[in-house]
C-alpha cells in the first residue's frame, strides 16, 4: 500500500468511527504534511482519494470538510448563456493545428483529446484479428458492406441490453469512429443552410460536423452539471425551424456533468413535440465513476428520432476507430450515406473486437479505467485548486477523462496555450469549444494518463503561467 | 508443368520456328483436344496462355492466328456515344443490395468488385502492425491526425518516384480507402448542384461521389480502348460549366483500358485550359499486364489541377482499407475535409503497410499479382467466347482484374443477375455504371480468383442463360 493510500484509510476510519463528523473541518493539507512528515503532494493525493471515495470535499476558504449527507456543494461554474443567434460554422482549422501541436510526445498532454493509450487491450485484441486474418480462405473476407460486421452488432446490442437498453440490432451501423457516426446521422437528418442546436460550450466533434455541411449552429445556454436548458431550447424552437439539436448527456466533452433522468426524458419529449431529430453523442458512457452505468437520451426514444453515436475509442480501443449508430427511424439514410462515404469499415477490426467482447472480461478492464479516471479526477481537481490563481473555477466531471477550467477573465486562453507549449506543456484552449469567444478565458484539462511526477509539475507550472497571463494583462 | 503449360510451350515453339507463321489459322480447340487427346479446357486454357503472351489471338468467325506483327485487332466494343445532358445520382441504392448478394460465400462471386483476399501478404503485415501495437509506451500513439502517418506518407512517395512520377510529398493525404480520397477531392473542389463529367460507362464510386454531395453527373463519350473522348469532352466544356472532370485513365473499371500517354496529357492540357480539375482514380496502377507500369494523369499536371487517388486495397491490403489523395493545389481543403469527415486514418495499419514497403519486397509480390491476373484474364476471355451467344462482344482489359461483356441488345442484365443469383453465381449488372439505362445488356466479371472448376462451370452456366434471357426476350 502507498503512503497516501494508507493515510487516506487512516483518516477514512476516523470519519467512520465519528471523530470527524459531518460538516467538520479536517486538518489542512500543509497541518497534516507537518503532523505526518508527509510531502505536500502525498497529502494532496490522500486528500483527493477520499474526495473521490465522497468521503470529504473542498470549501472554498475553509478547506476540506467531511461530506455531509445532502446534495453535492455547486461546483462554481455557471451556467452559460449564449446569444440565440445561429452562426457559421468554421472551428476546424483552429482545432487542427491546436491538435496537432498538442501531439507532440516531448509535451505533457494535458491539451490532449485521447486516452491513455497503455490502458486499452491491444494484445489480447490482436491475438483475435490475427487468429481471423489467417482464416481458410472464402471468396471474400476483407470488406463488411454496411451495416458492417454481424458478430459485432450482435455484442454491440447486447452490451447496451445488460446496460439497461434494449436495442434493435437492426438499427446499428458500423462506422470509423464516432467521428464519421455524427457525420452521417446529421446528414440524415437536416440540409446545408439548416439550424442546428448545440450545448455551450460544446464538443467541436459537434461544431465540425455542422461545418463539414455547411449548416449553422446555435449555442444553447447549458448548465454545467445538468446539461442543456430546456427553457432556452423551448424558446428557440418556438421562434425558429431547428435542423436537428445535437447533445452530450453523458460526460460531457468539455464539462463532465451527467444530465439527470428526468431532464433526459423532458428534452426527447421537447424535440418530438417539435419533430426535431436528437443526435446523442454518448462516447464516455462506459466511463461513469458513480455506481451505475448512465441512461441513454436513445432509451426514452419513443418516436424513432434519437441517433445516438458511440465507439470503442475512449473504452476499448482507440486505435481501431470503430465506431456505431443506433439510426431510429433514419436507418436507411444512415446506412446509404455510411457506404457512400467511405464503402465500408474494415473488417477484422471489428470481428476482432466482437471476440474481445465475447471472451474477455470487457467489464473488469472497465472497472480498472474508472477507478483510475475516478482518482486521477480527484487528483486533477485538487492540484488545480491548489497551485492556480485565485478566482479559478473549474467543472465537476462525474465521467470520462477531462476537467473545464474557467481561469479568471482576463487570462486568454490561447496567450496561454502558447505560454504552455513553450514550457512543454499543452492545454485545450477554450475558442475550440464554440462559434464566439465566449470560452476565451477557459481550457479543458486531460487526466487520463497515470499520474506522475511530470504531470504534477506540469500543472504546478501552469498555474504559475495562468498567473502571469494576469500580471501581463493588468 | 501442367499439361495446357506444355501444350503452349509446344505450339510457341512451332510459331518460333516458322512452323505457324503470323496471320495464319493453327489448329481449332477441337481438332487439337481430339488430336492430343486433352479436354476442351485444357486446351482452351493453353490457347489463352498464348493469347496473353501475345503468340496468338482469336479472330470472330475464324478461330485462332498467329498473332501478326501491327496493332492489335479492335475488340468489337463500340465507343459509348451517352447524351450530353447532365443527371442526378441516385445509384447507391441499386449497387448497395447488389453488392450484398454478391457477398454471399455460396456463390461464385463474378459479380464482386474485390480482389482475391488470399493474393495479399496479411500475415507480413500482421506481424509489423503486432511489433507496433507493442512498443514502449508514448503518451499518444493509436491516433495521427490528417495528412497521415509520415513515414507511410514517404514510402509512397518513394514508390511513386520509383514509378517514374516525381510528388510532392506534402500533397499527400491519408485517406480511409480511396473510395474516401475520391469524395473529400470531390468535395474540395465543387459543390453541391454542380456539374461533374465522367466517363461513360463509369465507375460506380465516381457516381456515388457524387451522390453524397448532391451534384449531377454528365456522361461523356468513352472508347474502349482509349478512354473519355476529348472531343466530345471539348463540346461540352465549350457550352457549360464543368464543376470537375472524373476518370479512371488506367485500367478502367470496367473497361479495363490505358489510356494512351499522349491522350493523357491533352485532357490535362484541355481541363487546364477551362480551369477545371481533374479527379483521376488510379486504384489499380499496379496491376498493369504490359511490360511498365502506366503514366499518371498526375504527371502531366503543372498547374496543380490533378487531385490523383489511389489506395493500397487492390495491390496489397484490401482489409486495412488504406488509401491516399495527391492533392495538388487543394491541399488544406482536402486536409480539412478529411479531419472533418473522419478525424484520422487508423495509425498503426498505416505504420505496418509502412513496414512492408520498407522491408519486404512489394514487386516481388506484385509481379506474381500481375501475371496470374493477365492469365486469368486470357482465360475468361477464352471462355466468354466459346460459352456465350453469338453477338457477345467484350472489352480487351491490359490491367485490372474485370472484364466488361456486351451482350445481344434483348438481354436484360438485372434479369440475368436474378437468374444467375439463383444459380449460386453472381455478376455485375451494367445498370451500376451509369444513371441511365444504356448499359442494360452489359455485366462486369470479375476475373481475379484463381482459376478453377467451379468457376469454369459458373461461365459455362452463364452462357446458357444469357441464351435463355434471349429466347425468354424474343
Amino acid at each position: 500500500m502507498k503512503l497516501y493510500e494508507k493515510l487516506a484509510d487512516d483518516i477514512e476510519a476516523l470519519v467512520t468511527q465519528g471523530v470527524y463528523r459531518p460538516g467538520e473541518k479536517i486538518p489542512s493539507v500543509r497541518r497534516t504534511s507537518q503532523h505526518h512528515r508527509l510531502s505536500i503532494t502525498t497529502v494532496l493525493r490522500a486528500y483527493a482519494l477520499l474526495e473521490s471515495r465522497g468521503v470529504i470535499e473542498s470549501r472554498p476558504q475553509s478547506g476540506y470538510i467531511v461530506r455531509p449527507h445532502g446534495p453535492i456543494v455547486a461546483a462554481g461554474l455557471a451556467p452559460s448563456k449564449p446569444l440565440a443567434i445561429s452562426a457559421s460554422v468554421d472551428v476546424s482549422r483552429l482545432v487542427l493545428s491546436t491538435l496537432r501541436s498538442i501531439r507532440s510526445d516531448e509535451a505533457v498532454p494535458l491539451g490532449s483529446p485521447y486516452p491513455d493509450p497503455s490502458a486499452f487491450p491491444y494484445q489480447r485484441i490482436n491475438q483475435y484479428a490475427n487468429a481471423i486474418a489467417r482464416r481458410p480462405g472464402l471468396w471474400h473476407g476483407s470488406e463488411e458492406l454496411p451495416p458492417g460486421a454481424r458478430p459485432l452488432i450482435g455484442q454491440i446490442a447486447k452490451r447496451y441490453l445488460e446496460n439497461g437498453l434494449s436495442i434493435d440490432p437492426n438499427e446499428i451501423v458500423i462506422t470509423v469512429g464516432a467521428t464519421e457516426a455524427i457525420n452521417l446521422c446529421l446528414q440524415a437528418v437536416a440540409k446545408p443552410g439548416d439550424v442546428i442546436a448545440v450545448e455551450s460550450p460544446t464538443f467541436y466533434a459537434m461544431l465540425h460536423a455542422i461545418e463539414r455541411m455547411g449548416m449553422r449552429a446555435i449555442e444553447v445556454a447549458t448548465h454545467p452539471r445538468e446539461g442543456i436548458d430546456l427553457g432556452a431550447l423551448a424558446d428557440i424552437l418556438k421562434t425558429q425551424r431547428i435542423g436537428a439539436c445535437m447533445v452530450m448527456p453523458n460526460f460531457q466533452n468539455p464539462l463532465g456533468f451527467q444530465m439527470p433522468d428526468d431532464k433526459k426524458r423532458e428534452l426527447v419529449e421537447l424535440l418530438a413535440r417539435y419533430d426535431v431529430p436528437a443526435i446523442e453523442n454518448d462516447v464516455y458512457h462506459e466511463l461513469y465513476y458513480g455506481g451505475s452505468h448512465p441512461t441513454a437520451l436513445k432509451s426514452y426514444d419513443e418516436k424513432g428520432l434519437v441517433l445516438h453515436c458511440a465507439s470503442f475509442s475512449k473504452s476499448l480501443s482507440a486505435m481501431y476507430r470503430i465506431g456505431w449508430a443506433i439510426t431510429g427511424r433514419y436507418r436507411e439514410q444512415v446506412e446509404k450515406l455510411k457506404f457512400l462515404n467511405t464503402l465500408t469499415t474494415p473488417s477484422i477490426p471489428q470481428l476482432a473486437i466482437a471476440e474481445y467482447l465475447k471472451n474477455d472480461s470487457y467489464d473488469h478492464h472497465l472497472r480498472k479505467l474508472r477507478k483510475a479516471y475516478a482518482q486521477q479526477a480527484s487528483l486533477m481537481k485538487a492540484m488545480v485548486k491548489r497551485f492556480f490563481p485565485e478566482g479559478t473555477k473549474m467543472s465537476e466531471p462525474v465521467g470520462g477523462y477531462v476537467l473545464w477550467v474557467e481561469m479568471p477573465a482576463e487570462v486568454d486562453s490561447m496567450r496561454l496555450y502558447q505560454l504552455a507549449l513553450e514550457n512543454g506543456i499543452t492545454v485545450g484552449p477554450g475558442y475550440m469549444f464554440s462559434t464566439t469567444p465566449s470560452y476565451r478565458n477557459f481550457i479543458r484539462l486531460n487526466y487520463s494518463y497515470p499520474w506522475n511526477e511530470r504531470i504534477e509539475q506540469a500543472v504546478i507550472t501552469l498555474g504559475k503561467l495562468v498567473a502571469s497571463c494576469m500580471r501581463s494583462a493588468a
